[in-house]
């Protein structure tokens, strides 16, 4: 007998009986084991799991992450659980606290960012706090007055310090700030960077997966590592980082992310009341970045290019980057079309060996596709659940129904996985991931 | 102990049950006995409830509405069943067929329009298709290619001979067109209307419902029933009726359908490949009718208005039709946000006494307002899922799904009434409505 | 991708439109074209279906079916609609109207019986109206009022005609009475029936399948008319069958259920003040009926038999009637838990490859199993319903509850097929069944 | 506009969310702040709400309610905490290490006990179990052969130092062990404790909640403490609790469970092999306190009573208690079909001004009944749960069904609240109970 799946409660419960087991008090680790501490947008995207049952677990999530945002707006994309250890790079790898001026003092983070999702969060929290009484709605928005200009420097930071050619692209310094690590969109880069003596290390990563070829390797991870050397060597000063990173691309699905986050921090703005000046900025940035992401696809089929710096070359992939336009809008109707017909059809959603038609992270048909490892082939329900949000503020109802009916059937086996092998179905990476259950959670209401 | 209510599926089987059970073989009736004919937009969201259940129905449904199409384009908002009696008035009072170059040869039909809806059912048509296998698809495409040439023409005529101007405002000759029989904002023009002697008549639709009072009053009746002789007098001739009809407005309302229904018909054109003339003129359409209904907003809170063609002035009233522009568009970013405030505040689905979060067709806080009378005041379960759905275009996903989560809410009584009191919630008009059950269905998916 | 399957609501839509869709306005036709007429056990389970969508229209099903009811109490296998064809053997066939003397003047039926579940469908009725306002629980108790006689002359006529000799067992006279037309129950007992000259027939079954090699064969279909000659003969008097039919056999499962029928009657009799002989009898019958089942069954395994009165044997296969016990209760303690490890494990529910947990016709382990062939092996959804509902009464609520699982698992293709094969799960036989509508609406509640 | 109620997702997750969030790591606090520690029968039915979560977890919480089993075989109604202050009495006062020889060694505990629902818990785990994987399958196995003889520990205490005389009646020496503190049934019997001097203490219970009136009064709880005195004086000593102390009653709700309990315990006996001794004896208790519960029973109506064995009288209520035949069985069908009409009749569940049809504590007919005060009169969501369950296995699965409909309508307002008020459905005592979420996740499967 085939497994049964679970029914929507039986799948609602477990989501929820995750998240609170992963509740390490004021932050919920990503994952039980692989990942104790809190990633930045994993941050984000378990708030979103967490509004729906309970606004004010929601927004401590938030506020946690806040506390650890630096001096300069940059939120870090790791802030280590006191007294965890088992995660490489660690603290002590990454010694911001020493080096970097901008670092936080209470907490303990690493020195580079993750793509900025943060806004939908608030979006939710703001949404779900309007189901409650008077009380929750308090809360929500207390919390939005406490965090307007964390959140403001947050957005100026990535639009000041990572586009200074006002390209309207934001560039990163390391691969993993993309949160695609081992994506194809970075083999060319890495490719090209020559990594020094790094410092001895041993990977925790491969303590917890059954196959260490679903990871990155031992070769990419020295050029990870080194690239965390020439940081610590400009002491984590923004314009030093440009001048000198050997890695820097303009990452075209974050600067998507980042203009769709401007509109809705803009709104929530209008909303709320939040100054003028703010507000217009905002949609300033948004607009630029939607221009930028615009002009980075191919004219007919409209698919998105990353652009490398050091090589001053496009980085074609068939992978979700391509499709960042359809998440931020700014391609003219009829190349947005031509992309929306490569995303559901046979190279994305629509390829006739998929399980379930969601989007893997690249396509099966790319001469770069391994169905099993990390971002080179496996669907991420989380990458699925920001599409059909997206879709659904494009206002493509349908299509963000059907996204969100065919994740919340694949997640239905219970397992919670951070990454999926798109032929056949299986859980891989992390089991009871935290963000996969924010997911399911939001879908199911 | 109060009623307990239906679960979301005992909901979904009533309705499913209902609709079937008021199929009469190739046309479902509006009611089982209060309308026991086709109506024109009733079949445009008939077939939206049919489209889940069965895509072949639903294509059936809309074959027999463009079967009882005008040669010059209009579809009638009446299609008499043949050999069913007990409406009034019916096929002999209208006399299209003696009186009408234009009307059809094989079908009975009234002499009036209503709104034009119907590019939504066929998209349904068209998404639920896709869910199926290859048969299916091709039913839901060859109907496409069949009846698209008898969409243009639908839209063509509205375009044309109902905005001869060139405003972007549909003009209507007669209240019922509206589909809003006794609204409010009727009520200064069919004030002017003199009613010249009129034939002699029995209503039937007093012989269904418990109580007169929630029904159009018998002045009211002779001033309806007039203006069908103005129109016999022009022989439904368009260009005679420009002329010599003592009603005619502009409706906001429907023409904020239509600036949709456009674009909605725009998309579907370009998706399947039809003429890129068509699609130009329909884009075009959508375009000059968005702004025309732009143009009667009020600046600074958005609401929209109709206009008296025959006293040259607006019509300005606290129902529905204020929130027009939120249905296509058209309005700057700071006077939407203002309307949708308004829609949301205590006017309308804010208003502290309603049992349920859903727009009254008038606001109670309105002078016009009558909580029992068909549209000064009912909620009618229809516009809810017309509002919730246009929202979802409009990328409003939040706000959908709100006005579905309290629409199904109040529908969970089981009665599937056409309208209800926004206060108590009790269900009024006729029961068993199929439009009611065909919402139902579309948002239990 | 593999077919996605319909959610809960979608199911429960479809199922109920199906029902309606095959109303024939006083009788529900068991399907849509194989099956035009109404028959016994279809109806009562019909009327199941109904119950929870409309108790006014189970009410009439049943009414139906009892005024075609003979006057010595058989309820007949058919009723056939008037006016509608292309059914065979049809009424001239049994001839029915000009040889029983018994059989009814209003109606055209058969002349053999089917399995007595009508209790239980009465007993939903009630169920169902409780749960309404005044005036449904007033038109489901009038009915129990107005019927019950009905149902004890229907009752008797099992008890006294059909059991002359008193062993607790219901004779049948044809393989068509157990409702398992072809089941490998009969292949013994048919093998020995000597057909003489049939009149000349053509056969109506073949036409509405795809594959007539999962419908019995040519030859057994001869054996099956000639039984009817012999009746004929016999001018359907229940003395003179008893005398005459050379097939006779005891039916265990028919036996069970009329058992459980009996005790399902006997407590709404309790509950609605029915006379108390009434009540008595029918206890009685329960007991003697059980106790008769208990009989047939293996000592040690629980597996209960039929009976072959013309061969005097014992017949012993491995099908559902094996199971008979668990249905009516009887079985001492450990035995009884004996059968149920047999239903849960490799031959029946357990078995490895079957598609879901329900039990097929016959066990995949048999030598008579034919995984295509009607109810050779076939799962029978409405037989994992009566299991499923048996069980509960049983108090075996988690055994109810899996079976209630699986089968809507099953039942989410949406086909509604009359059997499936059990380990592809295809759908095989009449699509659109009624009863497995009726099964999928009682388990969606 | 009224609260909206979650959907059943919602309500899912939100109930598994409060029960991982009360989580002590090896216990579920009963609630987070009124009851930090560990209750006997809250355990049990945490663990049903846990097994569909998790097996292992639900496993977990048996064991250590387990581990803390007194060596005579008493389960203790708390298990302490370990360094969790804030209840009162606690560990200090109870002296339970200091006096009694059985007390383990290892934790903390009270030296009473509560109602024996435990075996539910392993049935619901075992169930549970099968429904996953061989994994799972293994440690529900394992565990249920680890815990055997403490079952049967367990349950041979009860049969025989709680009922010396072998009536089938669990005597109790302090209402606490009833589970039911303030009932009604125990009024008469308090009344007649003249409580010496109590060492002088402070409640907690009164700092958690709003209104006092709805606890016990200071009086009732200085009896409650004089019999604790009366405890420690005979060493909490079997043989010297039955001679000494002030209060001893024969509870016949709990006879019942107990009842069916052992019936339970020893179906599960015979599935998984368990020493045949063993199983005869559980079906021998079984068997002797079904008849003990039966004989309690006034001859026309059914209800049950409590017996005062101080003062050698019935105890006649109208309360919960009256229909504990009805989860054990053991009355003739006459009487027992009188007892449910009661219970569904306007004395109970059909009282008409219920908010919802579910079991008061005490019936809103009786003179002891207090709407807001504990078993007073409110309703208690776990009783509902536990009614509908043995009414399953009861065979009554249409009951079972309205029951768990009913208690979830009821628990849709998501306050998971202890008790509510019959009339108006307002949470009242502790929210966020673990039991009200774990009978929620129960129902929702």
């Amino acid at each position: 007998m085939p497994d049964r799946g679970f029914t929507p409660t039986q799948l609602a419960a477990r989501a929820a009986y995750l998240l609170r087991g992963n509740d390490l008090g004021t932050m919920t680790s990503a994952a039980p084991r692989l990942y104790p501490h809190m990633w930045s947008w994993d941050a984000a995207f378990v708030a979103i799991g967490l509004a729906p049952l309970s606004v004010e677990r929601a927004v401590v999530e938030l506020d946690t992450l806040l506390s650890a945002q630096w001096r300069n707006g940059m939120i870090p994309h790791i802030v280590f659980a006191n007294g965890v250890d088992g995660y490489f790079p660690g603290p002590a790898r990454w010694a911001c606290r020493d080096l970097a001026a901008h670092a936080p003092l209470g907490m303990q983070t690493s020195g580079i960012t993750q793509p900025p999702v943060h806004a939908i969060a608030v979006q939710k929290i703001l949404d779900h706090s309007r189901r409650h009484g008077r009380t929750t709605r308090a809360i929500a928005e207390e919390f939005l007055d406490r965090r307007w200009p964390d959140l403001m420097r947050w957005h100026r930071w990535l639009a000041n310090a990572r586009d200074t050619g006002g390209n309207g692209r934001i560039t990163l310094f390391h691969g993993w700030e993309s949160g695609m690590d081992n994506s194809p969109r970075w083999d060319s880069t890495y490719a090209r960077v020559v990594a020094g003596v790094v410092p001895a290390y041993t990977r925790e990563d491969l303590v917890h997966v059954a196959d260490a070829s679903h990871r990155p390797s031992n070769r990419e991870y020295d050029r990870y590592l080194w690239l965390l050397e020439e940081m610590k060597a400009a002491r984590y000063e923004d314009a030093e980082l440009a001048q000198s990173m050997s890695f820097a691309v303009e990452d075209v699905f974050v600067s998507a992310i980042f203009a769709m986050a401007c509109e809705v921090l803009a709104i929530i703005g209008e909303d709320h009341s939040k100054p003028h000046s703010d507000v217009r900025e905002l949609h300033h940035w948004a607009e630029r970045f939607r221009k930028g992401v615009a002009q980075t696809a191919d004219a007919r089929s409209g698919a998105a290019r990353d652009y490398d710096l050091r090589n001053d070359s496009w980085i074609q992939t068939e992978t979700l980057a391509m499709f960042a336009p359809l998440i931020c809008g700014g391609l003219d109707r009829e190349t947005e079309r031509a992309l929306l017909r490569t995303f559901e059809g046979p190279k994305f959603c629509g390829h006739p060996d998929l399980r379930y038609a969601v989007p893997p992270s690249t396509s099966p048909v790319s001469r770069d596709f391994r169905p099993l490892e990390y971002w080179r082939g496996p669907v991420w329900p989380v990458m699925t659940w920001l599409f059909s949000w997206a879709f659904g503020r494009r206002g493509w109802a349908e299509r963000a129904y059907l996204l969100r009916a065919e994740g919340l059937r694949q997640a239905s086996d219970g397992s919670f996985a951070e990454y999926y092998q798109p032929f056949t179905g299986a859980p891989l990476g992390s089991m009871q991931q935290s963000w996969t259950a924010a997911a399911v959670l939001d879908w199911l209401g």
